[in-house]
């Protein structure tokens, strides 16, 4: 290039091009990392609060652990040098001949390979051993993506043969789809989920709600725009690109409104949540073809991922009766096998860059074949790969959490965490999320409670000492040093309840929101109540009271009331014997 | 571009900015779209739990419809062929000459149609019907928006003109502003929001703070991020782009400065939320003469944005009594008008590809009278069409939710959903939220209050058979055993509260939060209450103990209280009478 | 460029480039805009949730002070004409000769200078005073920053003497960082962080849990996706940029995965928001190198970081007893540090455009020499002047909230803030961050303490007048017309609990989530008690009748208990005289 010479305008085109899209490809490989903050979030929000630090760790460590084994193998296996069609040659150029190392290539296919993983940790959420996790995340990031994924992209024999996944409908979404559907199958279902009778009939289906639809929501929004690079990263000219945008906002927006008619017919409602899910359901529809359909295209393909994505909940719900916390199977499998479907039925030649005719543009059947053989090729690897994968990890380690674990929630069993929402008393449960482990456990308490303890003696007639509850109103920053002083002098438990205490609030400085003055006379307090035997009373209000007294208004008050008997239920122990023993009964 | 041929450099750097600009354009498209995310998570942030799917749901149909109709009506109407400078002529080039289309064009125009029809929402939020709501959304993007947007950038009388609007502070944002106002003025303000004395004037504007301000704070940070798309989006060179970058920068930021010293002043504390609306203030003000102004025409706007924001929520609640939760009106609405107003006053032609000079720059009247024109022409039109659009959706479907869907909250009345936040029991209400219902519902009650059945029988003397409550305290993931065992005793109601119990927790697995060990001794637990009369006492403790009992340390207490009285409220009932009957009450 | 000419090969490239990079150095930009958005919900998310709206403040003030402070002042430092090599001229380029006036530099290097300030917010958090916060703010935005970025970036003797330091390990992490650890010396710890014991000698460190990890988590997702801004902006090829991706993208990865072993291993569990702190861990750590690395420079950049991190949060809190509660000072300070020494030891020039060679390298220890004086010199800079800053306020105004400001929240204290969550009730706190208070309060509560009144007459005799509670179970949405009707009988104060009420829904329309059918049976109540002396419990029960009544199922239901006795903490009165006066009590 040092030389001076003429050039020809396309020449010159080319060179433009070869320095703008590169940069383009770069950004269009940031949005699609940030596409794992979409999923993320759409993964927590879907599911229950208890489980949450776990979700956000397993997308995490997706692509944590993606990039170490993708460094390792993955990149190797996708892009080294073609064998024989099917697998790339391993190498390790990356570190023995970085100067010409394929930079671009290495970032863009791994957060490519990162999504294949963590669409599988939403279907397998609240229920699936963290460390199972990771070892299943580096065996698809390793060898189960990168082979099918060289066969597509990497030069492999679906390369060469003619069969189109322009941003991975089938090498991406599809097979992160059946690992979800076979693995949630492995699993087993979330306890709760499904209710049974006596002969193990599934008798019902209980919908386990999110935790939070806004993060739900936030994740979703982010997905969709991370998407416009997932489809139009991989464009090498303007007008490609820019229909791209076409009809990868086509495709989900239809799709959206397609289900929100939908479910408002089936069901008497628009379902936000599956409106949600339909937006995805569109963005993987149409990732396939992104390029070699038209606006038109676009259209029929949302149109039918808004109506097979709340078709695919329903058939995993109803029918498989297999619990997929987020949809996952019915968004990425469903709609990634419509969309690699797609390309055979509408692609036309008058999408920019086109080549391609399919069956509805007059181009006959044969794309259409060739899509179908590929899903079916891609398809079986996935399965039975994944199958072994999880089969393996079954056998040794196991992949399912305990029950009581998974009662408890996966953070504090797989993470020492009490909360994700420290500051916040997750409900155990408004609606139907309270159903969770009703099943489960009624077998494993069914012997159980035969041996229930008999209560001792009439209860009618319990030994009549006298028993008091001393309850506690008092402010939330006292609260520690109540708790401690009672410690001290032996209460046998106490127990804590959040009030909101009601009083006039005079003289108060003025509360301003937005302007707008506030009259908070709602003040949180903290109710504390001990039950105690006769004896301490006294001993409890002299306690309290030196422990909240600050002589301002506020301090809290105390009321004594009677108790008319108690029971210890691990001991059948009544009357003041129920408060004897151990403080953690 | 096959021949060989000489290039100039003129040519060339042309060459050069039709590949690189239309991709930068397509990019600016994509962060356009992602403030549609922003716009869900303030106006979802700055409203109520209860309504929280609702406006998720708002937002994402405002996109998924608009793309809808933009694509059979909007876009023909904004960029066909002009007729008479009024409106373009609809077609479907989009499905009849795919090959020829704009694709850019038509992806960036709908991001901004959908942006004008979002701004309405959170005004109109939280008691909106939804299917009213999906109208208006159809008819903003069809009709109303695209023939205004037609006049300004669609070749128009506005556009032939010399109006000056770049990216929309007057098309955009007034447009939705102005749509905001009188949709929140025909809606009525949501319940509680304004009291009033008996002869129905106001007496009180009451704050009904919004229940996630970090999700509103989450939505501004991506509004402003998306918006160097929004503004910089059609920028053609590298100057001129660089320069709205820089004006885009200093207004919102210089706007949030300024409203943080006034509120500091006027209200005595600095306002959060007030401040994360003054930056979008500040954004929306530079919208329309971001590429025509200097670094002190743009300190400018943002100092009077700064201010405006504040004055025009001030002006809603306490002048025009209009209830705008999200203060969409003096965000959009008046600094909409002001950022055009500003350019007639502020352009220069220092900056780069401007030619156009305001009155402060010695450019005399002209431009600023040509603002102000367009200004009245586009709000008359808007103002025209989007109050027919409200009243005959009024006349025919309605507008306004139902007082006790409103009560209730959306998500439940429209969506079926029971909290958004399924795991979280959101409060009635700490503080002013609390108010919601007093007005209306003490209007709705008046001639009920009267018909309340008198107590029957004196309360002092009430029939004194034996009463009792039993309380319950267990582990969480028993209380569904627990409760579906009590069902099976015909016990007449219960009632659960969320507690926290405090034991010492010896031998317990150490918990580590960042390696530092947690001394957990507060493990939640649930209260269950049932009121019962003489008999059950003994059946409800026996079946709670074997429901609970496992064996294990912690399997609850049970204590039993004795109750003096009880009354139902429906029929005034005292006594053991009250406990009868459906379980319902 | 207008006259016809004969262009050369590389005179085009270079065109192209001058078209192409100052594009992408603006999308970058804004990257790092969105960067102020990461770090606002990190910060948030790691901390209290009464604090959360002073968090998001200071974030957003962190930009918008810097910017009006780096227009006036920071900018001419940074970027204006090299004074001796130490400083640049201020100047008012911005207003005076705005058409040539550096447009993106300007932006640019304000969205950087934005960040160093934003650092210290973490580590400060939950106790500074907003005021001081802002002053300290405009101080290093103004000045320090400005300063030595102007040695490393703006020309000066760092720059000059090949000191590397591409974007920013310290110039920007280093120098936050420092900034962070001793304002958060300064400052002290939260209280309740420490447990002292008699003699001030701290026995336990405390955890104290973020209130949403979920939060976090974004945060951390928006940060690293934003860093491809950060670190690659600058580039100037496309071969640069592409390795700068590779580079960015392994460290972080490898650092995370690196962390997840570390914990498990030292904790026995894998830390969810340890690890995402190793994230950020490992972009502070590549960012002085990422141009100058290869992946193996990276990978050892990374499984440094991975470790470092939790090795600074465990030397701040168990070894300098030093209080931040976001670790800003293991991420950012102590990468930084490593981050730019790294440079000195894994600079290779296999790297693209990379001139360098570090020790591991060959290229002998000189480059590691310069980076070692860099960081001592720009570190020495940074913590005098800060320390200078930090205590000129101290002494003036005072750096640190009232310790009932610091209980209360700063949300209520600094900004009027109720809550940031208006819908939910936060827990006082399930866990450690109860502990909050317990350590400061009891040094100021010693003395109050035993001026406690006495408990008045014996508590067993108390006078015995008939005492009362009154149990309310109501509708949520009838709770304020409630709350009125018993405020005007002169109820002294009531106390209001959320419960779940628990009844058969017959009848009800079903209620669908995502196709399922929901049982939902509990429903929100609200439980309001009143304790009142003898006379009015019929009083209380006929106003309540007569406010809930409605004829409707589920009106509600009234329990009447007997009181043994009150006590009033703040008189120490007892029985019937605990009820009277004023009800704030």
């Amino acid at each position: 290039m040092s030389i001076t010479s003429l050039i020809t305008a396309v020449d010159l085109q080319e060179m433009v091009n070869h320095t703008v899209f590169p940069i383009w490809f770069l950004i269009g490989a940031a949005l699609v990392f940030f596409m794992q903050c979409g999923f993320a979030m759409v993964e927590t929000g879907f599911t229950r609060a208890k489980n949450a630090g776990n979700i956000i760790m397993k997308n995490l460590m997706d692509f944590c652990i993606g990039t170490v084994v993708f460094i390792l193998i993955g990149f190797g296996f996708l892009l080294g040098e073609d064998v024989s069609g099917i697998i790339g040659r391993p190498g390790f150029d990356i570190f023995t001949d970085y100067q010409n190392f394929d930079w671009s290539g290495f970032v863009f296919n791994l957060v490519f390979c990162a999504t294949a993983a963590t669409i599988v940790s939403g279907a397998m959420a609240e229920r699936t051993k963290f460390i199972s996790y990771c070892i299943y995340s580096a065996v698809i990031s390793a060898i189960i993506y990168p082979i099918e994924a060289h066969w597509i992209w990497g030069g492999g024999w679906l390369a060469q043969w003619g069969f189109h996944d322009f941003a991975g409908s089938c090498a991406i979404h599809m097979v992160g789809g059946i690992s979800a559907l076979i693995g949630a199958k492995i699993l087993g279902p979330r306890i709760g989920k499904f209710k049974k009778d006596a002969s193990g009939h599934i008798t019902k289906v209980k919908a386990i709600p999110g935790h939070s639809l806004t993060l739900g929501a936030l994740g979703c929004f982010i997905l969709w725009f991370g998407w416009y690079g997932f489809n139009g990263a991989a464009a090498t000219t303007g007008p490609q690109l820019a229909s791209i945008f076409v009809t990868t906002t086509i495709a989900p927006a239809v799709a959206t409104f397609v289900c929100m008619i939908f479910t408002w017919l089936k069901y008497g409602k628009p379902d936000v949540s599956m409106c949600l899910n339909a937006s995805l359901a569109g963005l993987v529809g149409i990732t396939a073809g992104c390029d070699v359909m038209d606006a038109a295209g676009a259209l029929a393909v949302g149109m039918v991922s808004g109506v097979l994505v709340v078709f695919g909940v329903w058939l995993l719900d109803y029918v498989l009766h297999i619990d997929d916390p987020v949809g996952a199977v019915a968004v990425h499998m469903l709609n990634g096998i419509w969309g690699t479907l797609a390309v055979g039925l509408f692609a036309t030649k008058s999408a920019p860059e086109s080549g391609l005719q399919g069956l509805f543009y007059g181009g006959g059947v044969e794309l259409l074949g060739k899509q179908i053989i590929g899903i079916a090729a891609v398809g079986i690897w996935t399965a039975i790969a994944i199958t072994i994968t999880y089969l393996v990890i079954n056998a040794t380690i196991g992949l399912r959490a305990s029950a009581e674990e998974e009662i408890h929630g996966l953070d504090a069993a797989e993470h020492g965490l009490t909360s994700a929402y420290a500051d916040f008393m997750p409900a155990p449960a408004a609606g139907a999320s309270m159903a969770s482990g009703i099943n489960t456990v009624d077998t494993q308490t069914a012997v159980v409670k035969e041996a229930a303890v008999p209560v001792v003696g009439d209860v009618e007639a319990a030994e009549r000492a006298k028993i008091s509850k001393v309850s506690i109103l008092c402010k939330q920053n006292r609260f520690e040093e109540l708790k401690a002083a009672l410690n001290e002098i032996d209460v046998m438990g106490i127990t804590v309840t959040q009030v909101l205490g009601c009083g006039v609030q005079k003289g108060n400085t003025a509360k301003y929101y937005r302007g707008v003055e506030m009259d908070m006379i709602l003040l949180p307090k903290i109710k504390v109540e001990v039950v105690v035997s006769n004896v301490p009373v006294k001993k409890v209000i002299e306690t309290a009271v030196k422990a909240l007294y600050t002589g301002h208004i506020g301090d809290g008050k105390i009321f004594v009331y009677d108790v008319e008997n108690a029971v210890k239920v691990r001991t059948g122990e009544q009357g003041v014997e129920a408060l004897q023993g151990s403080p953690e009964d």
